[in-house]
C-alpha cells in the first residue's frame, strides 16, 4: 500500500467509524441536534477544538447565532471527507464561512475543492 | 486543499498528536515499556485493536513473547506515517512479521513500500 493509499485509509476509516459511532469522544451540540466525532480527528483541522483542554469537553455546544445546524454539519463533512459541498447559495457560503470563523477550519477557504 | 493532501495533512497532525501526547487515550504495554496512541487510529489499521470493546481498554498489556517492543515500535510507526522501517536482518522482519500476526494490520504486508 502506497503512503497515499495509507492516509486514504485512515481518513475513509475514521469517516466509517463516525458514521458508525464507532470511538466517538466528543459531542458537539448545536441547538437540538447532536453531532458525534472524534477529538482527535477535529483537532487536526479546527484551531477550536484543537485549543480545548486535552481532558473533558466531552459535550461542547456552540452558539446557533454563530455556527448553524446546517454549516457544522457541512464543516463535519468537510474534515471527514476533504470535500466541501455547499449549494452555493449566498445564505448557504455564508452560513459555512460564518461558522468557520468560529470553528477555525484553516484549509477550508485556501484552495478548497468545490469552493 | 486537494483530497490526497487533506488526508495526508490528516495523517501527519495525529502523527504529530500521537509524539506530543495529545489526546491519546490507550496506552499499550510491553514488558517495560509503555507506548501511547489514539484507539481510533490503530482501529484503522488493526484487527486486534478495532475488536476491543469501545469503553475502557485504556491500558492493554501485549505478551512480549509475541510482540516485542521494537516490533510494537515498528507497527506503530507504520501505522502513524504510512512507512515501514526495518532493518531487514531476519530477526527484525521475523519479530515485526510475528507481533502483525498478534495485532492483524491487515494492509501491512500487502504491498507495502519498504518491504
Amino acid at each position: 500500500m502506497s503512503q497515499q493509499a495509507h492516509s486514504e485509509h485512515l481518513l475513509e476509516q475514521l469517516r466509517w467509524q463516525r458514521e458508525s459511532n464507532v470511538l466517538c469522544d466528543i459531542t458537539v451540540v448545536v441547538g437540538d441536534t447532536l453531532f458525534r466525532a472524534h477529538r482527535n480527528v477535529l483537532a487536526a483541522f479546527s484551531g477550536f477544538f484543537s485549543a480545548l483542554p486535552d481532558r473533558g469537553h466531552r459535550v461542547t455546544t456552540l452558539n446557533p447565532e454563530f455556527v448553524s445546524e446546517q454549516a457544522l454539519d457541512t464543516l463535519l463533512k468537510y474534515i471527514y471527507t476533504g470535500e466541501l459541498h455547499t449549494d452555493r447559495s449566498v445564505h448557504n457560503y455564508t452560513g459555512v464561512y460564518k461558522a468557520n470563523l468560529a470553528i477555525g477550519v484553516e484549509t477550508l477557504f485556501t484552495k478548497s475543492k468545490g469552493v
